[in-house]
């Protein structure tokens, strides 16, 4: 498949979306906390949220408001998780739709709330409106990247990402941002992450290509185990690109687009474990022939998510052991006597036993900023990618004090 | 239930059992690392294994030698965990219960073996049968404590205990060590421990109370997610008590016995807890009211074992949320609108939604070296404690170079 990646491209490189930021006084003075996203025309919307069974308030206003499978623009703060907080929390949650909506003309139906920080604690409303009216007012299409610094918690640099693609013969953008950092665990959906695209698509086929794009992407980052009360994922499609309806999965055109929402999440997914809390390196975990997808999936997740994998990779030390049993309580379905690890290149075991490896080639490999560990099964044809990072000191620093 | 604990007591309190020690030069100079316990009559034996799919060669042995349900000497060696080794490995493990077995006028069947330290390497051999020797030879009474230090790994302190119970008149001992500190998130199993009593019981009982025991204690421990491919807990049983034989489940005196041992097995837990690496306080994790007592135990081990919580404990944050995200992935069954948190006796969230609460007390509460977090779900009337510890820079530190 071919892409054009847009160079500093995001958010509001689709046709049609614009966005509007400010700082409105939830997070440290002088730092953007609030943003929103607007669409000029109706867009269909798909969306996927957290498994945690306390969902905060901008989660369920959001699975409450895409039942109507379209929308019109997204909210956003960070600072304030509004989770935890009860029946206040909801009636918040829909009132910065409300207020959202009463300044782009809107229905409240028609936006999307989202929030990211501390959980447990109640958002500031006089400062969340007065936000509001003040982002709404500034929509222009050069604010993407100032959007995506916007939901921005202890995440050290912007995500986001754009790229074209040719579907019927039209031009298609797809835009997208996201914020990882901390809590980093999505079980069926993620942490957030806003994608805007000019597609022409039906809702159905929409969110079938968001599910489907998130199950390979998202879902298998893992930065600390943690699955979030706020994870969620949110897709606009405007159809401004004016190709032909794409109304049934599995046609070309379809995995034309479902291809490109991959590549895209996926490189956002990356981000995310890149810039993990404490983060000094990216950690990459391929699982090749195994059984099924499933099982691969669990291993390469399991692996990724070991702590003493982590701390390993931190320290740069070739300690393959760990992965071996990281792997071996995985739950996913493999025989032990023919596994195979590689870091890079380098072969360190073979059919589940260890070999004799070069010690200075490995220390070489793993003081890379992006790590790969390939372990090959050697038992069927499936195959996936999982993402995480190492476990620095900084992490616990971070984490001693998030609060304060 | 009174027990009286025995001051010092630990693997050799119970009649008839002694310990060897040595210092075989598996680990560095001047360190035991290898000691054999003995039975001097016949014992019932039972245990309990990793439930990783790879198991390491002494994992293999023993359990392939605890199908005769009697033995007579463990064999134990710190500083290699002869896993991922192969039929080498295995051989070697078998090597191990040969030549103890040579020493001590055994067959290898009577002989039990463990192993911890480094995945991935193989034993050395002549270091070991000249260890075998060496410690068969100084058996004694007095050996308890030399051996619970030469199971050690990164443990900072020997875990043992004994305590006496009376039985149908007679004085029965229960007498156990340990060895913890990282990888350890036993799943059906646990980490090394070694139990020996002097209780007459059938091996059917014996394995249902060390199951029964086992799983509200050692499997309810976690530092770091990390269930290893080494986790053993053995008990031999021999019978000199002369207490009337136990041979039924569910009797009064067999409910004695299961109460003394549940006891010995959770505060070992609990030292393994407090003992974790880098560990500078223990987390206990009771959650109440729950509908099943499975519910309750997911849910209190999945708050143990999150990072976030374990990092905001390091740091005396007080940061609740947390608790309750963790409690929210843990598939355990609830209702969030009804769940209560305390840190110690103050209530800091009620029915999932935060309270205004006195930070100073909550700071006074976790600069505990312990800290108690009670969960209260409000739905049932079952309850399960586990326990863990902070998440510290030690942790990443010892973890970073474990094998250098």
């Amino acid at each position: 498949m071919q892409y054009k990646v847009i160079t500093d491209g995001g958010v509001t490189s689709a046709q049609g979306f614009v966005a509007g930021v400010c700082q409105a006084g939830i997070k440290k003075a002088d730092r953007y906390d609030l943003t929103i996203i607007y669409s000029t025309s109706l867009a269909q919307a798909a969306g996927v949220f957290t498994t945690n069974k306390f969902q905060a308030a901008p989660v369920l206003l959001s699975k409450k408001h895409l039942v109507h499978k379209t929308g019109r623009a997204l909210v956003i703060n960070s600072g304030c998780a509004n989770a935890c907080t009860g029946e206040t929390g909801f009636n918040d949650a829909f009132c910065m739709a409300e207020k959202t909506a009463e300044v782009l003309g809107l229905t409240p139906q028609e936006v999307f709330v989202a929030s990211t920080g501390v959980i447990g604690v109640f958002l500031p409303m006089e400062k969340i409106k007065k936000g509001i009216k003040e982002a709404g007012e500034s929509l222009s299409q050069d604010k993407g990247y100032l959007a995506a610094k916007a939901i921005m918690t202890t995440d050290t640099y912007p995500k986001e990402l754009a790229l074209e693609v040719e579907i019927g013969g039209k031009k298609v953008t797809i835009g997208a941002m996201a914020k990882g950092s901390g809590m980093i665990h999505p079980q069926m959906a993620t942490m957030l992450g806003f994608i805007t695209t000019d597609v022409n698509i039906t809702a159905e086929c929409l969110q079938k290509a968001l599910s489907q794009a998130n199950q390979n992407s998202f879902n298998m980052v893992t930065v600390d185990g943690d699955t979030s009360t706020n994870d969620m994922v949110i897709i606009l499609a405007n159809n401004l690109a004016d190709n032909l309806l794409i109304d049934k999965e599995g046609s070309k055109e379809y995995n034309v687009f479902l291809d490109a929402l991959t590549t895209v999440c996926t490189r956002l997914a990356q981000m995310i474990a890149e810039d993990g809390e404490g983060a000094t390196k990216l950690m990459e975990v391929q699982v090749v022939n195994a059984v099924s997808e499933d099982d691969a999936r669990k291993a390469a997740k399991s692996i990724a998510g070991s702590s003493l994998v982590k701390a390993a990779l931190f320290g740069e030390d070739a300690n393959w052991g760990r992965i071996i049993c990281a792997l071996g309580y995985s739950t996913a379905e493999f025989n032990p006597d023919t596994v195979d690890v590689y870091l890079g290149n380098l072969k360190v075991a073979k059919n589940g036993t260890g070999l004799i490896f070069d010690e200075v080639a490995a220390k070489k490999i793993l003081a890379e900023k992006k790590v790969v560990i390939r372990v090959d099964l050697q038992q069927g044809v499936c195959q996936a990618t999982a993402w995480g990072c190492d476990l620095s000191y900084d992490y616990v620093k971070i984490n001693a004090d998030y609060r304060t």
